[in-house]
């Protein structure tokens, strides 16, 4: 359906012709009467139309292209990409800081795990990609031959915190991000579950409070309860991250003796803090003088391949606690995962030393042969570029399928979908409907300190994309309109 | 030096006639005047002495040398086997119960460990096994195999706190010895440090006080202090282990209010509590209503293949929580150990998720394999053997080169000796004297709340036996004596 454009919709616009010329048809795109999926007029039209040069309009197209706004079908023209509903759509969050209290994990935690490891189910439910999508056969490749040429690796005890070989190449990773720091402040840890622990154990006390985002990453919320800490839930925007201004006051009042957040791809949220904001954090850090563990365990999956600077790379006085794992882009089962603490370097190597001693030089080594080799790298790009076609897929699904009123965030990195139910549809009770029909997935009471987020769930998108899936979607959106019609 | 012994001796004994003759024999070894290393009258000549028939006195003879305290040396005769001095030179421990106490570990502990790394050091500081005692190669080629037969195991998160097969055969064995459990009463931890930690937290608070054996496992010191517990030191004695009488004392006057021990081989004394003990300590923790952490991880290691039943064995309330690892028998590099907590399951496995989420699926296969195909007893015999023998070796050097007054234990099983020098001699001391030759080894102030057994020092005796290793012990008693001669 070819629409006419007005030039008196550009002429104001100083900057080049075909950039205003593509930020009209996404205009057109976002709030109409372009709709999703239909065709816009050829290169040759829209440049009679609108009195351009064709290589003008084809510029256009190109970057609108690249913005994922249109796309081009062999041999018929140019489409407008289906495109998810705007802003007023995304999820809302807490929008006051409550009362610190202690963590109340459920009962639910213990059973939507132990769920998603049924095979007969179809879980969205993990916090970790499928595992199809691993290097499985070449990591299994270079552990067989470290073991095979080194046997005696087996029986090493693993001293000194890290295989430095590995620690070494964690560090120059973050150099490319504007991260410095020598390969002996890294502790090699049990994965990012145990950095985090042992982080916010060097910087807290028993029932010291510690500020989170909310929604929080539920294994924190885990961590925060074993620990005998208070959790106080900021608010936090969908794309900006943690709502600054409402930290700042927590702070300001002293409700808060440490923040625990995830800047980069926040679980479950997606929201990606901007430099300008990590900075600002820094400052407020500096200023009330308070420690800030760091979850960077996404960092590595944007859409865009603009992998995020960690907040860790503002840190001039060592209170950023960074921590990380290979869990989430190489392989969970190694649980191979490390802590950067800064100041709190010796304390947090003695409590590693107490907690769980070394970790399996085997499998460091494993891992730091795939670093080493170069393929990261190359498979870092290959799954983000499926993660964000996933995400476009469940994204659609949860359009298509869930009832009106349905809102969901619009991550740019990960593969997690926060989805926001109409009304007053509780999604434990939607769990307990899917869990008949053998479907699982992640309600969002888990995300708060005590049932919060009730109407909301989180889907992990990474799981593989056939019919079974599609289906799985759609019943749930079904039995989600079918809870919202009770309700209402 | 044939010696005659008189009939008088032995005639008003009512038992066998060669028992009776082995028994003072066995007195003369003990206290003189047959020496260590001296002949002894041969079968005929003893006959004669005695006026017993040859073969009574063979029977004898046979008896000591089942007893090891003497030896026949072909085309030559009977000897008495090199003795360790007896009973009053075993180590002095603390008397008294003190005052409960915060742990203050000091930065030797984290010195000695990174010393013990150190290839170009003696070291018998270690609390594993050398590397060379383990099955690298076979286990290597169980792991390789199983990573290159089932690469999506490199991904697996090990969800559901153990890999079945592994938990089920952990059953098994401990069924040999009277525990009786089911294989999902095991969660699956990184070494026994893991467990440890992870049953201290289940059954206490920060602040609680937890009582253990003087001197302790220097390793649960020092994750009382990083739980914020306190510590009541019961004596201990060097066979018998924890001192019953005042160990109830203070459960009576609530003094603790959980403990932790090490009931079969004690690291550092080397103490076996009698299976009488273990009932009694049982009786205790019923009677006032208290759980036990039982740290079983030198129990596969007794010299005479008499594993001792663990303390686990007389849990009918579940009130054991009983912790070990394959680190002293297997591979310590391989970090898999396991809890069996009772009544504190549930929330022993929650702990574990919040602490570090799962473990290997890969390596616990491993093990798996290698106690399905049935290697892991004939390993276990021949590191018993190779044990006993070199803790007789260290036990001569340290009485041939160590000054006089020194005194050690006697243990039945695992690889450790504990020494007490002799006056004052400070082992904080001989190790900064000992590292300057490149000899490492752990003093005796490790092993307690604060400072305690700063006379002492604990020799790990499963290093390869060489000339170096002799050396290195004449060197460690030489200054020992240079320096109680300083005290003296």
């Amino acid at each position: 359906m070819p629409l006419k454009i007005a030039s008196s919709q550009t002429a104001s616009l100083t900057y080049a012709p075909y950039m205003a010329l593509a930020d009209v048809i996404q205009g057109f795109i976002e709030r109409g009467p372009f709709r999703s999926g239909e065709k816009i007029p050829s290169v040759r039209e829209m440049a009679r139309q609108r009195k351009l040069s064709p290589t003008t309009v084809a510029k256009a197209y190109r970057l609108l292209e690249n913005r994922g706004q249109i796309e081009a079908r062999p041999q018929s023209g140019f489409y407008v990409r289906p495109q998810l509903r705007s802003e007023q759509l995304e999820p809302r969050v807490l929008s006051t800081v409550r009362e610190a209290s202690y963590v109340g994990v459920s009962d639910l935690a213990a059973r939507v795990m132990t769920l998603s490891a049924q095979p007969s189910f179809v879980s969205f439910a993990s916090g970790h990609p499928d595992a199809t999508l691993f290097p499985n056969k070449k990591l299994a490749g270079l552990l067989s031959a470290i073991v095979r040429n080194e046997p005696m690796l087996m029986s090493r005890h693993a001293l000194n915190w890290g295989y430095e070989p590995l620690t070494t190449e964690i560090a120059r990773r973050y150099l490319r991000w504007g991260v410095g720091f020598s390969q002996d402040q890294v502790v090699i840890t049990f994965g990012c579950t145990e950095a985090l622990n042992l982080s916010l154990r060097v910087i807290t006390q028993p029932g010291d409070t510690v500020a989170l985002e909310s929604p929080a990453f539920n294994g924190v919320l885990q961590i925060i309860q074993s620990l005998g800490l208070k959790a106080l839930e900021i608010p936090t925007d969908p794309r900006d991250g943690i709502r600054l201004d409402l930290l700042r006051e927590a702070l300001l009042h002293k409700k808060a003796s440490a923040v625990v957040l995830m800047p980069s791809f926040q679980n479950p949220l997606g929201a990606n803090m901007p430099d300008a904001n990590k900075e600002k954090l820094y400052s407020l850090l500096e200023e009330f003088d308070v420690p800030a563990v760091e979850d960077d365990v996404y960092g590595d999956l944007p859409f865009d391949d603009q992998r995020p600077k960690p907040l860790k790379a503002w840190d001039t006085s060592g209170r950023v606690l960074l921590c990380s794992s290979f869990g989430k882009t190489l392989a969970p089962g190694l649980r191979i995962g490390w802590s950067v603490p800064g100041r709190y370097l010796e304390p947090l190597r003695r409590l590693k030393l107490a907690n769980t001693m070394g970790t399996p030089v085997v499998l460091q080594k494993a891992v730091c042969e795939f670093l080493r080799t170069g393929g990261y790298d190359h498979h870092l790009r290959s799954v983000r570029r499926h993660h964000k076609r996933q995400v476009g897929r469940f994204s659609q699904s949860v359009q298509q399928y869930f009832p009106a009123g349905t809102r969901m965030n619009r991550p740019r990195g990960g593969y997690i979908l926060w989805v926001e139910l109409p009304g007053q549809v509780d999604s434990e009770q939607l769990h307990a409907e899917a869990t008949r029909l053998r479907i699982n997935f992640a309600p969002g009471s888990l995300f708060s300190v005590r049932n919060g987020y009730r109407n909301c769930l989180r889907l992990n998108c990474s799981t593989p994309w056939n019919e079974k899936t599609q289906t799985a979607l759609q019943r749930l959106g079904e039995i989600s309109g079918t809870l919202a019609r009770m309700k209402g």
